[in-house]
């Protein structure tokens, strides 16, 4: 940091995205990603508005937010889009925690939440998981301050039931709860049908990884319309025109093609399904992961060692080396073809160990 | 706002972008955007960008960092890409403001500056234009804390040197000095030169206006690299991925097609000077823009009239109901068929009121 910087960042460490190595190609199983394009009208739609790139894109977001609000059955009043939905998780941070509210989060789950309370000033309280990952819903729901749930979490694709997220949104009725729904397409319960009966609800969705759009940005939130009026104030203090046209064409076109979609989130879980089953069968432990991606240990490999010799032969993979988990690797699930060719390669690596 | 959003953001004011009306199709010279098209070439790479929306995007900006490094004699170190320069401005004002540090700027300026000074709770001092709206140097010079300077200045389109910048940031090398050149290749002179001798200066600069990317969202920073990295630590700890896939590409071939934007900017300029001259024959006052757009005033007609006469005859312009510039209207210079209809129907406006 410069002299120049804020003393109040000065203990700020920043978020470490998955590698994107330009040395050589790699089959890429390490951001979860989806491993199927957008569905052709959206790339059309895409390459189409790259033609009216001259003017700002609409900061209110009409046509997407009535294509999700007719989706969900909300009012566009209860929608709000952002450049990848770390936008809208910055933005409630920032909108709802500070020093006298403070952040409530697990102690596995998505890395970016201690970040955004560091960078937003606010103290943060972590709820640690229980000895087989799950949350420790009670805790949850005594700790005071808004709370943030990635449902399924990740990195261990458990995922807690709509009804659970009930019990914990209504036990505080005065504290925010917003649910990080990233994964739920591939199998978790979304909380969206329970905005109605809570006021305090945030649910937070993305295109990036069902919607096969990482590259675009673009993510949104689904509350009640006095929440939404919040992250708007934000928004248009911020970077009203926070999601470019592309994007926005894209997305409108992505959530038309519903059929597309439905098609390759089938193909995701199943192949997750049949990676499961073959790594149990060569001894891992694996998570109920609901979610893209698998979360895997091995007693006779450790995972720092099975990240890097699968990145020796190709295949990236995730480590985290991190308390509790460091044991394991994350593994997004891929084609069917990646699939084959991981779990070859974690054979291969067994064998060459015994 | 809601019961839940804290209370450090109750007096925040948001920006208020210009108007983007859906009801009819209008000539749109309100928003300062470009009336051409990125090039053929920015297009195709956009469109061919889309196939591969399905992977994150590289958030180091490696290609357009390097073009951007080489077209300004710097090194990528120096360079930093943002969702619109928006985002830059937005993250200088976080880094570098404290309650200790006040953000300093112009009474007339670009409106974001105090929002982003007010939603990161940072105070601010305000150093009026002089009556004839150029800046007030020696006091810009003596007031202590970050200084926000945009060059040229809207909405009145007046410039500074780059030598009485170089005074300014030498005047206190303790203080950061951020100028917003949004609108510098209409006619400004960039300060980007200074970098050498002034490592307390950032120069921001965007794609929205002379390249015609304004819908594509893209801007940057440019300065030391110890500042460069401290404006990524808070990129990383908010939107690492900030900047999408299509952006980048467009960006860079938009960075390779120099002649082209070189083309676009000279019919602007042309077309901003026939219509001042034209202006000027109806009797209207105005500033010596070197920007994008003129900031034009009528004795015999106020600038709140003369934008509502012009809406309704399908032309949009900006009218800022705002202490001392109230009189004035700020028209984006289109192209020259765009400018002729505009001057018409002014002339038109002025004869029906004789």
């Amino acid at each position: 940091m410069s002299a120049f910087l804020s003393s109040r960042f000065e203990a700020l460490e920043p978020y470490v995205p998955g590698e994107q190595p330009r040395d050589r190609s790699y089959i890429k199983l390490n951001t979860n990603e989806s491993p199927y394009p957008p569905s052709p009208g959206a790339i059309q739609s895409a390459a189409q508005e790259a033609q009216s790139l001259r003017l700002y894109p609409d900061p209110e977001h009409t046509e997407l937010r009535a294509l999700l609000a007719k989706k969900y059955g909300l009012s566009p009043a209860q929608v709000s889009c952002y450049n990848g939905s770390d936008e809208a998780l910055m933005l409630c941070f920032m909108a709802y925690c500070d020093k006298h509210r403070p952040a409530v989060f697990a102690d596995i789950t998505y890395g970016f939440y201690k970040v955004f309370a560091q960078v937003n000033g606010v103290p943060y309280r972590i709820v640690p998981l229980k000895d087989d990952f799950t949350m420790d819903v009670p805790a949850l729901m005594e700790a005071e301050g808004p709370l943030f749930i990635a449902n399924p979490n990740a990195p261990t694709g458990l995922a807690l039931s709509a009804s659970t997220i009930r019990q914990i949104a209504l036990a505080r009725p005065d504290r925010i709860v917003v649910v990080d729904e990233a994964y739920v397409d591939f199998g978790g319960e979304s909380s969206v049908s329970l905005l109605k009966e809570c006021p305090n609800l945030i649910v937070v969705q993305t295109f990036s990884k069902s919607r096969s759009m990482a590259g675009a940005r673009l993510g949104y939130a689904l509350c009640s319309e006095a929440l939404t009026g919040d992250l708007n104030t934000l928004r248009y203090s911020i970077n009203p025109y926070n999601v470019n046209r592309v994007t926005l064409a894209a997305g409108a076109q992505m959530l038309r093609d519903d059929d597309y979609y439905r098609a390759c989130v089938k193909k995701v879980i199943s192949a997750r399904e049949e990676t499961a089953r073959a790594l149990s069968e060569m001894g891992f432990f694996l998570t109920a992961s609901r979610a893209n991606f698998l979360f895997a240990r091995h007693d006779k490999l450790c995972g720092e060692v099975l990240y890097k010799e699968l990145r020796q032969r190709g295949i990236l993979v995730r480590h985290f080396d991190k308390p509790r988990i460091s044991d394991f690797v994350r593994i997004s699930v891929g084609t069917p073809e990646d699939m084959l060719l991981l779990t070859g390669a974690i054979r291969e690596i067994l064998e060459e160990r015994q």
